[in-house]
This record gives structure tokens, sequence and C-alpha cells, in this order.
């Protein structure tokens, strides 16, 4: 067996990760049905004014405002209706002096008026309609352009589709727009250990659970999770996974990155391609690797879940988002005090689980190899390589997951 | 054209809603790499240990403790060496007083060992192993059963699956788990004057901007948007689409709320279930109705693509979690000061949309049918009914989308 080598700070391996990713330039149509939550690749420069003809802001009469002049409710003005304008239709008559033709909101303004009373400021006596107060050339109208104009750049390249662009794209009449694809992120297991869920288990096996922890956080951060089926671990099968992987942006294996003889992802990495480190001082998650496959980011996470689980959250989540162009993600945070005393690693930075419950942040760490150290927990507060203890009442700054 | 009743307050809106929401009851069984981000129909108790087994916790050497005693770097113990055990395999021998059993992280405890010394902590010279350091009884150990144990009720009816409660239900070996189904909402826009992006605009024509919007603020809430084909503003077209929408569990037509002739979602809301409030005193959204249709609730939103989506985000997306048994949203703020002063309509509250940059919160508001009200900002804060002004410098609590 060989001994652990040294590791490297948490900040280090950030640094280190950070100058090994490239933002993806692979583009693709989408429809706008599923542009939410995809990056634009494309500017998006209107063709047509928005709306694409004044309307009527309110329901109510199209009208001169000259006409108006002096109305109040007790000497209103009276005007000829001449025609009624609904939506999706055109007005067939002018508005000429002492007319005014009723009108619906979103209608569109007809030739001669330039404004709209909103029918709460009027009354209708068959064709002779009372308008109680004066109107305001422009008033009640939304006028051609207002929201768009032709010619101007709505949206840029790398801009981020959430609801309201995707609503102002549908605006401009686009059906599909390019975006950047998203990255598509390998998820392996390793071991001999491993067997799917739902078969049985033989002595000497246990469930995979990281394959499915870690594509449940890429699916949230913008990648697309491809499982892979677990790797032996044998050179030839870890040979033949690497192989199977290499249609996919990100790959992220897990297992085999501890000492054992048998840990041979290291070997598999180096032979086929760049170990970047391998080693964090960090708590739990120090058997992470990282490197380079074919110039893809490759990240041995450890076996144990609950190192594996964490740092995905520390690790993979940042980087896959600056290759998906996403922006960091929102952290959540909340300060309480701690429940009880902890004891951390010594020289390694430690992410310390809790539960948060009753005002207090209630240690939920057991050991790394537990699931459950994540699954009862609401988030981390993160302890530095300095610090041995953390005192019971310690105010800490938990993120939440 | 009938003029507007009165309205009611956001807070009576809410209330009202409120009451008439029931938490969906329908349940779907997922395969586990669908589970993340849905909740939990059943209560999830452990049949057998996790791990199943006691293992080793370090690679290294299996040994009984005792026989270390006194061990140092100085004066090492010496073991003999008896077989290597791998993850996966079974120990074949059962550790006698001398000897130990090479381990590797994750195998399976020999028979006789309580301890593993960790490789790091030894050295090898053929078959005798030298003990640098004395082993405590049980250390580096995995207990089976300590991340979790049989009988244990893991999670509960309920709790959201998010990854590492997915990674706990993985390892106790489930392929799929029963979750309550997430609500189908049906997404429809109203009104003669609304075409289909990709098509070509006729006189007095505009693109559906609602149903792109609304869709994508459905399917980030844990809901399933369901389309529907656009209605024309006939009350027999306004039927059919009521009819084609009594699968879904909650309605969501926009336009057609106004106080036009043409206006008649109201009607055929009120001749198909019952209208619970028309009008709120917000800005944008004032002319938004709810009720129930055959039960289920239905949100007629205005026309206009920013008062639609904002009331999406204020009464829709806090109706929809609740149906879908979802927590509320995490709410995102910052605050900062106004960059220039803002009127605010009278007697309503206000949802002021602002592009935030800077360090100040810059007025983006534009009108209520622009979508560009919405598309440009980052969020929005908040003026109460009574306030008609906000100053210029004035901290300002943003809501961020």
């Amino acid at each position: 067996m060989r001994p652990f080598g040294d590791t490297i700070s948490l900040d280090e391996a950030r640094a280190l990760i950070g100058r090994a990713l490239k933002p993806i330039e692979r583009i693709e149509p989408v429809v706008l049905e599923a542009a939410h939550g995809r990056v634009l690749a494309q500017d998006v420069v209107a063709t047509a004014d928005v709306p694409p003809f004044s309307r009527a802001a309110m329901d109510g009469y199209a009208v001169r405002a000259a006409d108006t002049a002096g109305a109040t409710p007790a000497n209103p003005v009276v005007l000829a209706w001449i025609e009624k304008v609904f939506t999706g239709q055109m007005p067939s008559r002018t508005v000429g002096g002492g007319e005014c033709i009723e009108i619906a909101t979103g209608a569109p303004m007809p030739d001669g008026a330039d404004s709209v009373v909103m029918v709460e400021e009027t009354a209708a006596d068959g064709p002779r309609i009372q308008i109680f107060n004066a109107a305001n050339s422009g008033q009640n109208i939304g006028r051609q352009g207002a929201d768009i104009k032709t010619g101007q750049t709505v949206m840029r390249r790398g801009d981020l589709l959430n609801a309201s662009r995707v609503g102002a794209i549908a605006a401009l009449g686009l059906a599909h727009v390019d975006v950047y694809a998203q990255p598509r992120v390998a998820i392996l297991s390793t071991g001999n250990e491993i067997v799917e869920p739902g078969r049985p288990l033989q002595p000497g096996q246990i469930y995979d659970i990281n394959r499915f922890t870690v594509a449940a956080v890429v699916a949230e951060h913008g990648g697309v999770p491809i499982p892979h089926r677990t790797a032996a671990d044998t050179m030839a099968d870890l040979d033949r996974a690497l192989d199977e992987c290499l249609e996919d942006d990100v790959l992220v294996f897990s297992g085999g990155t501890s000492v054992g003889e048998r840990d041979l992802i290291l070997d598999a990495l180096g032979s086929r391609g760049e170990v970047l480190f391998h080693g964090i001082s960090v708590k739990p998650g120090k058997p992470t690797a990282f490197g380079l496959v074919n110039g893809r980011p490759f990240f041995g996470m450890p076996g144990y879940p609950s190192s594996c689980l964490l740092n995905t959250h520390i690790l993979l989540v940042p980087a896959l988002r600056l290759i998906a162009r996403l922006p960091p993600a929102a952290r959540r945070t909340v300060t309480l005090p701690l429940a009880r005393r902890v004891v951390s690693a010594k020289d390694r930075h430690q992410f310390y689980t809790v539960r948060v419950a009753d005002g207090v942040a209630i240690p939920a760490y057991k050991a790394s190899g537990d699931i459950t150290s994540m699954s009862q927990a609401d988030g981390y507060f993160e302890i530095d390589a300095a610090t041995d203890a953390v005192a019971e009442g310690t105010l800490v700054e938990v993120t939440l997951f």
C-alpha cells in the first residue's frame, strides 16, 4: 500500500481547478418552451416594435383630448359613439371632432384619437357618451415600440434566461433561440463492492449512493447527469470506463482515490491524462483527486458518500456553473449558536454538518462513510484548519443545503 | 362595458386563496434517478443495517488492539500478515494473537480483529508488519448499522427529497419510492389578438407571452406546466377551454379579466364554478380573479405580461408550493438605496421592479403592458397602499427574482 502524499489546501485546490476550466462553447437551439434556465449564446435584436401598434391601455373611449377640455362630472362633455374596436381588430373609422370610438384594452388606437378615457370616467346614453374628466393628450395609450423598439438589442450572449426574459423573447415572436449546451457530466462509481439499488446484496457488498447524489446536484446546477455503469477495481475496467466517458464534458468518478493497492483511479488518470492534485486538507473529503483527461476536467471524489457529496457541493458545483456559464450559486446562510461543543480535525479545514432546529445548530456529523451525516443535516458550518474545537454556544454561520 | 367593482387588499386575496387550497393527495412511484426535488408520500423504514457489515474505515491492518499495546515508532510491535482483504471480498481467515490482516477501506472486518491501524502508522517487511502506534479497540471501524439501523424510520411522508436524502434511500437499496404527484398546471392565454411566437402577425395582433412566463415559473416551483391552446374571446371557446383543463390540478388563464364586454373569463368562471374575488388593490395586477372550477383553483391573471408575471410570483407560487407540499420559496433580498424618486399608485400596494447595479436599486418599471418592466429588472420592492412616493436614496428591500 502507498501512503498518502502531501495534501494541498482547499484554496490551492480551488485555484488549480479554476485554472483548468473553460466555459462551454457548444451551442444548440432550443424551443422557447425549453429555454428557461438556459444561457443565451446569441444577442437578441428586435426585428419589430413591441407592441407592434399603439393600443389602448384601458377599456374606454378613444377620443381627441381637445374635445374633452373642461369636462367634469357636473358638466360632462358629450361625444358621438361611431364604432367599437375589440382586441385583434383594426378600427375601420377615424375619430373626427366630437366623436369617439369605444375601445378595449389592447386594441389598436384609431386614427384621429390621441388619448383614451377610461370607462369608469364615462356614462353611455345610447350613442351619446358622457365624458366626466378632461383627457390629457396621450393618456392611457401604450405606444408602438414603447416596450421594445426595432433594432434594439434586448438581450446579450451570456444572459441567463429567467421567466421574464423568456417572455421578452416570446414578445419578439421568436419560437426558438440559440443557447449554450448544458455540460454533460459523466458520473461513475468505482468499486468491486458497489451494487445497484434494487438488487440483492452479497456478503461484503453495499449499495451505490454517489451516483444518485452527484446526479441530483449536477441536475440542480445546470449540468446533464450522464450515469455510467459501475466500474470494477481493475485497470482494464477503469480504462474502458474512461473510454465510455469521452463524449462528456466533465468526468466525476467516485471511490478508488484512497491509498489502497486497488485504488487505481490515480493510475488510470495518470496514464490517460494529467493529475493536477491528489489530497486536500479538508474533512471530510481529503482523498479527492483532480486532473484532466483529453482536456476534460476529471474529479476523483472519495468513495465515502458524505465526503463525496460535500466535495460535490464545495468543488464540483462552482466548477460546473463556471463551465455552464451560470452565475455562482445563491448561498443561503443562517447564523445560529452551536448546540454543543464539537472537536475538529487538526490541520484540516472541516465542513461540519448540522441540523437547524429550535434556533440552534445541532451537530449532525457522524462519519464520512455515513450518508446520514448529510441526509439528517440542513447545512454545514466551516471550521478552519487552525481551529481544533468550537465551544457550545458559539455563533456559527450555517450554509444551508 | 362594466365598470370595475370593489377591489380587495392583497392580504384578503391571499387569505381567500389560502382557504381554497388543498395539498395534493395523488401519489406516484418514481425511480430513484427521478426522485430529487420530489416530496415523499411514504415513510422510509430501513429493512437492513447500513453498512450491512462492520468494515474498515481506513486502508491498513485489522488487528487485535491488545497485541499493539506499547507500540511506538522507536519500538514497533511486529505482527504476522496472514491475508489481504479488498472491498467486495469476505475475509477467509480469523485474526489470531500476533496476527494481522491487510485490509482496504470499506472491506469487511475479519473475525478476531477489533481495530484497524492505518497504513501510515505501519511498515511492511515481507509478511512482518511493523505497527508504530498502539491501537484502541474499535478504532478505524465503521460498525454495522452505524449509519442506519434495521427498523429505523429514516425519512417520513412529506419530506422533501434533496440529494443527500436520495442518497440515503439508495443506501437502503430502494430503486423507487412513492412521492406526491407534481400538480398539473393548465396554462392558457385568452384573447383574439394573441398569436404563437414563430407565426406572422396580422394587424392588431401580438405574440403570446404569458404562456411562456407562467410555464417557466410553474416548472421552477414544483408544478408541471400543461400549455393549452389560446382561447378566443367567446363564451363557447372559453367553455371548451375549461373542459380541456379538467384533468389538471390548477388552472391559470391570462387575459380577459378586465372590464371589457368581451372579457368573458369571469362569466365563464361564474357559470362553471365560483368566483372568490375579482380585483386586488395592487399595482400591477389589479384585474386578477380567483375562483374554483370543479374544486380546482382557478387563477384569472391579467393579460398584461408584467402584471401576469408579477402576480404569478406573488400569488400563484405560494399557492402552487402549498399544493405541491413544498416549503415556501427561499426569498433572496438585498437592501439598497433607491437611485431615484418613484411615485406610486394611490391606495394600491405596488410592486416596483428595479435593476440592481452599482450598489443602488434603479427603477425599471415602465408599464404593466411592457414585458421589459420585468425582463430588465433583477427584482422588486414593495410600496404599501398608504405611501404615494418613495424618495431618492431611501433604503429599499429588493426581493430578487
